[in-house]
């Protein structure tokens, strides 16, 4: 089964209220006073880090991952639970797990410690706590508002590369937790930019039924003469949001479109209808 | 790194204090009224199933054997975040999912989809409401307390085998939630019987830093021939808990032992003295 045949399959199962119909990035867990944010990513050997990868990157990747899911809901760190498959370099595993746990205030919950053979895969759940309600989510996009990101893309495509400058930005990416915490209770719609600007704008778009027209030379990229690739990568983790275009930000961050009523295409590249998801960025599992 | 010295290296970690210390089976969370209470186990294609499984069992399991963690801190379920690697069989997976969370109640919250060769792996992580506070720990056990255990082991071990009466044991476990429910205002320490009778009560004892002195006659077993065996396999999920030798029992268990202050082997059985925790059982990842 394909994944999205998969996940198609999922949403028919009986579904948590909090799920949000599994069209978010996370749940939302509202319990009396408080409101928990969850989310759960899993990293494979071979699909989402190399098999020569430090495995102290890999550590700090999962837990960064799972936290940037947490600042698009404009959630802080409450603690994650790791699922952890035992092997090679398990030592520098700790240690990037350990620098990444202090450096983003998320301390160790729980989790397991397996083994198994072939290639390693490892999972996070990160629970965190809301710092607005209603919790941002990725549906409430209106006509009119604009369309904003908080910092450039292509930086992880150019440290994947070996870019020295832009290394940190593919082994070590810093989820945007305080820029989503200022964020969140002025938003209309906030998600991370995980896979690839335009298919995260093009998700965005169907959660909320709208078109996003996006100006191609307002977005910011690392390098400007690989912009085409640069805005189809993934990997930066800026946040992607909507506001109202007369919003006073608290956050600096690049005006880079705006809303309109839906189209035939769901994305609007300067004068471009993109229809096609499958031209918009990459998709690894 | 094995096992052991990868868990102690985590308990070295930034740990969040409703970990208890990475010593029990589930992290517990105190959130204004709301108790939470959450567990996460991965399973793995050759250490925790076979390939040839049917995986609408392997979901099943998957769900179970969470499910039994929060059983043993009297939890309801709340709901479940799946992290599944996509292979062969996905629509088994997805019975096997349905028919799990039917049975127990615990709808879907969300989770990752994932790509990957080789072996398997799943995870998921299950979210809990305690019904009572304080929620029951490994570590209350104290001397005087009596040993109980819900029902028989050795069940899942004959199903393993092949047995036909005792294929679901393997097959299909069913978490005790409703007896952990009733159970959890009166017991001093509980647990749920995972990898084995003597090497969880041994945990369970070495947590209470007490001695569980077991009676092996008293031991109810699915087989009376292999008592030796069915009391160091696990996979049967019973509740294993101490409690005062008066407590009036809600539920139907059988009184195997009692608590002693800590001798030289924090394990009797019988008339022997066991100490070294490789002869108590088997330990998979």
């Amino acid at each position: 089964m394909n994944e999205p045949d998969f996940i198609a399959a999922l949403r028919a199962l009986p579904l948590h209220p909090g799920a949000r119909g599994l069209m978010d990035d996370c749940a939302v867990l509202s319990l009396g006073s408080e409101t928990l944010v969850i989310t759960h990513d899993m990293m494979v050997e071979g699909t989402h880090f190399r098999a020569q990868a430090d495995m102290a990157d890999v550590a700090w990747k999962l837990v960064a991952t799972n936290l940037s899911d947490l600042a698009a809901k404009g959630a802080e760190p409450v603690g994650v639970l790791l699922g952890h498959m035992l092997g090679q370099e398990d030592a520098r595993f700790l240690r990037g797990l350990r620098e990444a746990l202090e450096a983003f205030g998320a301390p160790l919950l729980g989790g397991d410690t397996v083994a198994g053979d072939g290639p390693r895969s490892f999972g996070l759940t990160a629970i965190g706590r809301a710092t607005h309600t209603p919790v941002p989510s990725r549906s409430g996009a209106v006509p009119g508002d604009a369309v904003f990101l908080t910092g450039p893309v292509g930086r992880a495509m150019l440290g994947f590369e070996g870019a020295a400058e832009h290394r940190a930005a593919f082994d070590r990416p810093v989820p945007r937790l305080a820029e989503g915490q200022a964020l969140a209770p002025l938003v209309s719609a906030m998600m991370d930019v995980s896979d690839g600007l335009l298919l995260d704008a093009w998700r965005l778009a169907g959660a909320s039924r709208v078109t996003l027209r996006l100006d191609p030379t307002a977005i910011p990229v690392a390098d400007r003469e690989r912009a085409d690739e640069a805005i189809r990568w993934g990997d930066d983790y800026e946040l992607l949001f909507t506001a109202p275009a007369s919003a006073q930000l608290p956050v600096a961050a690049h005006r880079i479109g705006s809303v309109i009523p839906l189209t035939e295409a769901p994305l609007i590249l300067g004068s471009e209808a993109l229809s096609d998801p499958a031209s918009l960025g990459y998709r690894h599992g």
